[in-house]
C-alpha cells in the first residue's frame, strides 16, 4: 500500500515545516540588547521582506497572464477530434495545478527565508552554534515545504486522473499527468530567470558603484543598492533555485510515470506505477533523520556538517530504497522492448544517486579555495584582471570533463540495466535527497542575508565574523547544489526526450537525416542565444543600477557621510522592473522554440533540437557555474590573505580578482542555472505536445 | 578533359606566385633614405625572419616524429588480412604526401610573409597605395602557393592511386586518397595550435609587461618581447591559419571524392569524379581575375577594396562553376539511395558559396566597430573591465545565432538537392575562393608586422599612420576569414562524418541508443576540454613571458631608458618552447579520442562523439572568435576617441577595454580557431579508420 505511505510522508513534511516555522518565529527582535541595532533591524528586515514580497507579487501577476495564455494554447492545440473529450482540458488542469503548487511553494519558501535571515543575526550574536541552527532550520522549512507539496501534488494528480479518466489507457493518463511537470517547469523558467536577473543586477550594480567606485565595503548601509542586493538573495537564490528544483522533481517523476506506464505490468499495478513518487516521499523521511546529524559547535564544524548531510542522506536513501523497490516494484517487466528487473531499476536509482553526489563533490573541487584550481586563479590575479579571466574561463571549461563523464556513465549504466525507465529513475535518484539539498542550498542565502543585516544594523564585529563563517560554508554547498541541479536536469531532459519519442510514434531518430542534424546544430546554439540574453540583461540592469546610485550620491551628498538615508526603494524598483522586463525574451525563446520547430518542421527536427540543446547546454551550464564559483572564491582566498599580505583588499591583485568575481556573478547565478530550465522545459513542452505535433506538425516541410 | 585543366590551373597558381615573389624581392632596404632606419631594419627584419624560421624548424622536427609514429599506426591498424596487400601502406603514403605538401606550403607562406613585412614598411613610406600593393602581393603569394599545391597534390594523388590500385573499387580507392586530407589536417592541428599558442603567449606577454605594467606603447623596441610578438604574427596568423585552410580544402575535397565515388555513375567517369578538385582549380583563375579589382589610393579605399574582393570572387565563381558543372558533372546519378541531378550539385555549391559569404559579413557586423554591437562593448567599458567582459561574452554568444541558422539552412538545402554529396560540395563551395580569402587573411599580419617594423626602426609618424590604416582593415577581414573557416570546417566535418557512416556499413545511427546519446553528450564536452587546454597554455606561457620581461627590466635598467639592447632572443625562445610543449596535450586529445572511443566502444559511440563535438564546437568556436574580435575593435574604437576625449588612451575606460582585448587574444587566435581542427580532424581520423573500427572496434562493450 504505497499510496497512503506517500500521502503520510508528504503530510509529515508539511507538519515538520510548520513546527520548525513556529520554532523560528519564537525568536524576537526584543532579544537584541542594543536598542539602536534593534530599531534598525526592525526597519531593515521589513525593507528586505517587503521588497521580496513586492517583487513576488508583481512577478506572480506576470506569470498568471502567461499561465492563462498557455492554458488556452494547450486546450486549443491538444484538442484531438478523435477522442470523446478535449484532451487539452485535462492536461491544462494538471498544468494549472502544477503551476499553482510551484507558486505556493515559492511563496512560503521566500516568506520563511525573510523571517529567518534577521533571526539568524540575532542568534549569531549569542553563539555560532545557535546562528547555524537558526539558518539551518530556515533552510529546512524551505526543503520540507517544497518536497512535501511536490509529493502531495503528484500523488493527488495521479489519483484524481486515474479516477476521472478510468477506462483510458494508463500510458495516456500519465501523459496528461505530465501537465503537472510542465506547470512546475514553466514557473521555474520565470522564477529562475527573473530571480537570477534581479539578484545579479542588484549585486553587480551594488559592487560596481560601492566597492569599485566609492570604496565602501559590501553591505554598507550607505549604499542605496544594498537592500536590493539582499532582496535579490531571497528572490534568486531561494525562490528561483527552489522553483528550479521543484521543476526537476516534478518533471523527472512525470517522465518516469509516462515511460513506466508504457509497460503493461506497471500500468496494471498501482504500487509499481507510483514507485517514482515514492522515491521523493522516502527522501522526506531520510532527510528528517539526516537532520539529527547536523551539529555545529565551532567554525571548523560548519562546512563538514553541511557536506556530511549529503553523504549521510545518500547512504540512508540507498538502504531505504532497496526495501521499497524489493517490496513494491514488479519483479520483471518490459519497456520499449527491453526486459527489466526490479533490481535493475534499483541499481539505476543508485547510479543516479551516487553520480549526483560525485558530481557535487567534483564541483566543490573546482570551486572551493581549499583546492589547487581556485588557488591558481587567485594566483593569476597578480598579473591583472585579464589573466584572472583567462584562468577562470579555462577552469570552467576544464571542470566540465569529469561531470560529463559521470553523466555519460550514468546514462549508459542506467540504460543497460533498465532502459529508458532506468534513465528516468536515475534522474529521480539524483534529486531523491532533495529536502536535504534544498536545506543546505537555502541555508546559504539566509546566512548571507544575516551577515548583511549584521553589518547594516551595526552589530558588533564578532557577530559579522560568525555570519561570515556560516556564509563561507554556504558558498561551497551552493556550488555542490548547482552541480546536482545541472546533472539532474540533463537526466530529466533525456528521460523526457525518450518519453517524447515514444509518444511521437517514431520507432527511431536517424542522426544523419538532414532535419535531425540541422536541428542538432541549431539546438546546440540555443544555450548560447539564451545565455546572451540573460547575461546582457544583467549587464544592462546593473548599469541602470550604477546610474541610480551615482545619481543619489551626487544629489544627496549626505549619504556617503552617513548623515542622510539613501533611497533604497528606487534601487529595489530598478531590479524589479529589469527582472520582469528581461525575463520575457528568454521565456519566449524557450517556450516557443519547441512549438515552432515542431509544428513548422516536424518531430525529427524537434528531436534534433532537443538533443543538441541538451548536449551543448550541459557543458555550457557546468562551465558557467564553475567559472563563476571559482572567481568568487578566488577573491575570498585573496581577501583571507593567503596570497600574502601585499595582495589583500585594496591591492591591484584584489581589484583584478573583483573583476572576475563580478563577471562570475551572472555566470553562476543567472545564465548558468537558467540553462537547466532551457533544456528541461523544451523537453517537457515537446512531450506534452508530442502527439499533436506528430499528427499536425511539419507544415513548412513541403517548402524543401 | 578536366585533368589537364586542373593541372594547368595549379601550375598557373605557382607561376603567378613565383612572379609576384620576384616583384616583391625587387624592393630593397637601400631605398630607405635614413641610414639609421635602414640599418635597424636590416637587423629587425632578420630577427623576425630568423625567429620564425627557427620556430618552424623545431616545430617541423616535432611534427616529423608525429608523422612517423602515426604512419606506423596507420599501417598496423589498417592492415586488413582479407586484402591481398596492406591497405594501410597506401593510406599511409597519401598521409605522408599530404603532410609534406602542407608543410611545404606553410614554409613558403611564412618565408614570403617575412620577406614582405619590412618591404611593406619601405613602400608605405612612399604612399599608402604602394604599401597596400606590397602587403597585398605578399598575401596573394601565400594564397596562390597554398591553393596551387593543394590542387596539384590532390589531382596527383587521385591519378597515381587510380593507376596503382587499378582494378579495385573506385570508392575504396578514394578512401585511400582520403589519407591526403588526414595528412593536411594533422599538420594543421600542430601548426594552428602551436602557432596560436606562440603568437598569443608573445602578444599577451608583451601587452601585460609593456602596455599595462610599464606604460610603454605597443611595438616599442625597448620591450624585450616585441620581436617574439612580431614573429608570432607570422607563425600563428600566417603559417597556422594557412595550414588550417589547407586542411579544410584537402578534407572537404576528400569527403566529396569518397561520397561521390559511392555512385557508380561518378565512379566510372573521371571528369565527374574529380569535379570537387576542379572547384578549387577554377577558384585559382577566379582569384587572379579578382585581384585586378584591388586598387587603393586613399584610406577609405582599403577596407572596401578588401571586402569587395570576396564579393567579386563569389560572383565570378558562381558564373564559372555553372559552365563547369554543366559540362563535366554527370546529369543524373544516385548516392546512398538518393537520386541527384547535376544542377542539384550546382545549387548545393551555390548554397555553400553564398552562405560562406553571408557568414563572413555577419561576422564583420559583430566584430567591426562600424556597427552597434562593438560600440556597445566599448561603451560598457566606462563602468570597468567587468562590464566590458560581460558585454563581450554576451556579444559572442549572440553572434552564433545567424551563422548557425545559415549553416543549418545550407545543410538542409544542400541535402535536399544532392544528399550527402551536396553537403560535401557545399563545404568546398564555402572555401572555393580560397586564394582570395587567404590573400586578404595573410595581408593582415603582414601589414601588422609592417607597422611594428616602422615603429621599431623609427620611421616618421606618417609611415606608421599608413601601416595602421592598412592594419585596421586587415583586422576586419581577418574576422571575416575566421567566419569562413568555422563554417567550412562544420560542413567539411559533416561530409566526412557522412562518409564515415557509409564506410562503417551502418545503415543508420539511432540517436536514442545509449552509446550514441552518451557519445553525443561526451563529444559536446570535448571543445571545452580542448579550449581549456589551449587557453591555459596561453595564460601560462604569457606569465612566463611577463616574468622574463620583468627580469630583463630589473637586471638591465638601461633598457627602459633606451640605452641598452634588450635580449629579444630569450623571449623568442620562451614562446617557442611554450608552443612546442603545450601543443602536445591538445594534439593527443584530438588524435586519440576517435581512436580510443572507436576501438573501445564501437562505431555508434564514435558517431555520437563526432556529432556532439561538431554541434557544440561550432557555437563555441564562433562565440570565442567573435567575442575576441569585438574586444579588440572596441579597444580600437576607444583609442580613436569615438567615446569622447576623456576615454582615450590612459583613461580607466581604455584600461578596461585593454583587459577585454587581452582576454580576447587567446579566444580569437588560439582556442576559437583550434576548434575547427578538433571537429575536422576527429572526423577524418574516424573516416580513415572506419572500416577497421567497424570490424575490430568496440572491444570494451562487453563490460556493459
Amino acid at each position: 500500500m504505497l499510496v497512503p505511505m506517500i500521502i503520510a510522508f508528504g503530510v509529515i513534511a508539511l507538519l515538520i515545516a510548520g513546527w520548525f516555522t513556529l520554532q523560528i518565529q519564537k525568536i524576537q527582535i526584543s532579544e537584541v540588547t542594543d536598542s539602536n541595532s534593534a530599531s534598525k533591524m526592525e526597519l531593515i528586515s521589513r525593507a528586505i521582506s517587503d521588497g521580496a514580497m513586492t517583487f513576488l507579487k508583481v512577478e506572480y501577476k506576470y506569470i498568471s497572464v502567461f499561465v492563462v495564455i498557455f492554458t488556452v494554447l494547450i486546450i486549443v492545440l491538444l484538442d484531438d477530434p478523435h477522442t470523446p473529450f478535449n484532451d487539452g482540458l485535462f492536461t491544462a488542469g494538471a498544468f494549472v495545478f502544477g503551476s499553482i503548487i510551484s507558486l505556493v511553494a515559492g511563496y512560503f519558501g521566500m516568506k520563511i527565508a525573510t523571517q529567518t535571515n534577521y533571526r539568524t543575526t540575532i542568534k549569531s550574536s549569542k553563539s555560532l552554534a545557535e546562528g547555524f541552527k537558526t539558518a539551518f532550520l530556515g533552510g529546512s522549512v524551505m526543503g520540507f515545504v517544497l518536497v512535501g507539496v511536490a509529493v502531495l501534488g503528484l500523488i493527488f494528480t495521479v489519483m484524481a486522473y486515474t479516477n476521472f479518466l478510468a477506462g483510458n489507457d494508463t500510458h495516456y493518463i500519465m501523459e496528461v499527468v505530465a501537465g503537472f511537470g510542465l506547470g512546475g517547469s514553466s514557473i521555474a523558467l520565470f522564477c529562475r530567470v527573473g530571480g537570477g536577473i534581479y539578484t545579479k543586477a542588484a549585486d553587480v550594480g551594488a559592487d560596481l558603484s560601492g566597492k569599485v567606485e566609492n570604496s565602501i565595503p559590501e553591505d554598507d548601509p550607505r549604499n542605496p543598492a544594498v537592500i536590493a542586493d539582499n532582496v535579490g538573495d531571497n528572490v534568486g537564490d531561494i525562490a528561483g533555485m527552489g522553483s528550479d528544483l521543484f521543476g526537476s522533481a516534478a518533471e523527472a517523476t512525470c517522465a518516469a510515470l509516462v515511460i513506466g506506464a508504457s509497460a503493461t505490468a506497471i500500468a496494471g499495478n498501482m504500487d509499481a506505477l507510483i514507485y517514482p513518487i515514492s522515491i521523493l516521499a522516502v527522501g522526506i523521511i531520510v532527510s528528517i533523520v539526516t537532520m539529527f546529524f547536523a551539529k555545529v559547535s565551532k567554525e571548523s564544524d560548519v562546512e563538514p556538517a553541511l557536506k556530511n548531510q549529503l553523504l549521510i542522506s545518500t547512504v540512508l536513501m540507498a538502504i531505504a530504497m532497496y526495501f521499497v523497490t524489493d517490496k513494491y516494484m514488479v519483479a520483471e517487466f518490459t519497456v520499449l522492448g527491453k526486459s527489466i528487473s526490479a533490481m535493475g531499476v534499483y541499481w539505476s536509482f543508485i547510479a543516479g544517486l551516487v553520480s549526483g553526489m560525485v558530481i557535487g563533490y567534483i564541483t566543490e573541487f573546482y570551486t572551493s579555495h581549499t583546492y589547487k584550481p581556485v588557488q591558481e586563479v587567485a594566483d593569476s590575479s597578480k598579473t591583472g584582471a585579464a589573466t584572472n579571466i583567462i584562468y577562470g574561463l579555462a577552469l570552467g571549461y576544464k571542470s566540465t570533463i569529469l561531470p560529463v563523464v559521470f553523466l555519460c556513465a550514468t546514462i549508459i549504466i542506467a540504460y543497460s540495466l533498465a532502459g529508458m525507465y532506468g534513465i528516468s529513475i536515475a534522474a529521480i535518484g539524483m534529486i531523491s535527497t532533495l529536502a536535504t539539498a534544498l536545506t543546505i542550498d537555502a541555508y546559504g542565502p539566509i546566512a548571507d542575508n544575516a551577515g548583511g543585516i549584521a553589518e547594516m544594523c551595526e552589530f558588533p564585529d564578532e557577530v559579522r565574523d560568525r555570519t561570515d563563517m556560516l556564509d563561507a560554508a554556504g558558498n561551497t554547498t551552493a556550488a555542490i547544489g548547482k552541480g546536482f541541479a545541472i546533472g539532474s536536469a540533463a537526466l530529466t531532459a533525456l528521460a523526457l526526450f525518450a518519453a517524447f519519442i515514444t509518444r511521437s510514434n517514431l520507432s527511431e531518430i536517424q542522426l544523419l537525416k538532414p532535419w535531425v542534424f540541422g536541428g542538432l546544430v541549431f539546438g546546440a546554439m540555443l544555450p548560447y542565444w539564451f545565455s546572451a540574453m540573460t547575461m546582457k540583461s544583467v549587464g544592462k540592469a546593473a548599469l541602470d543600477m550604477v546610474e541610480e546610485v551615482r545619481r543619489q550620491f551626487t544629489k544627496m551628498p549626505g549619504i556617503l557621510k552617513g548623515e542622510q538615508e539613501p533611497d533604497y526603494a528606487s534601487c529595489v524598483d530598478i531590479s524589479t522592473q529589469a527582472a520582469l522586463r528581461e525575463m520575457i525574451g528568454p521565456g519566449i525563446l524557450v517556450i516557443f522554440t519547441p512549438i515552432l520547430v515542431g509544428y513548422g518542421f516536424g518531430t525529427e527536427a524537434l528531436a534534433g533540437v532537443l538533443a543538441g540543446s541538451l548536449a551543448s547546454g550541459v557543458s555550457l551550464a557546468i562551465s558557467s557555474a564553475n567559472s563563476g564559483g571559482a572567481w568568487d572564491n578566488a577573491k575570498k582566498y585573496i581577501e583571507k590573505g593567503d596570497l600574502g599580505e601585499g595582495h589583500k583588499k585594496g591591492s591591484d591583485t584584489h581589484k583584478a580578482a573583483v573583476v572576475g568575481d563580478t563577471v562570475g556573478d551572472p555566470f553562476k547565478d543567472t545564465s548558468g542555472p537558467s540553462i537547466n530550465i532551457l533544456i528541461k522545459l523544451m523537453a517537457i513542452i515537446s512531450l506534452v505536445f508530442a502527439a499533436s505535433i506528430a499528427s499536425k506538425g511539419g507544415i513548412l516541410l513541403h517548402l524543401f
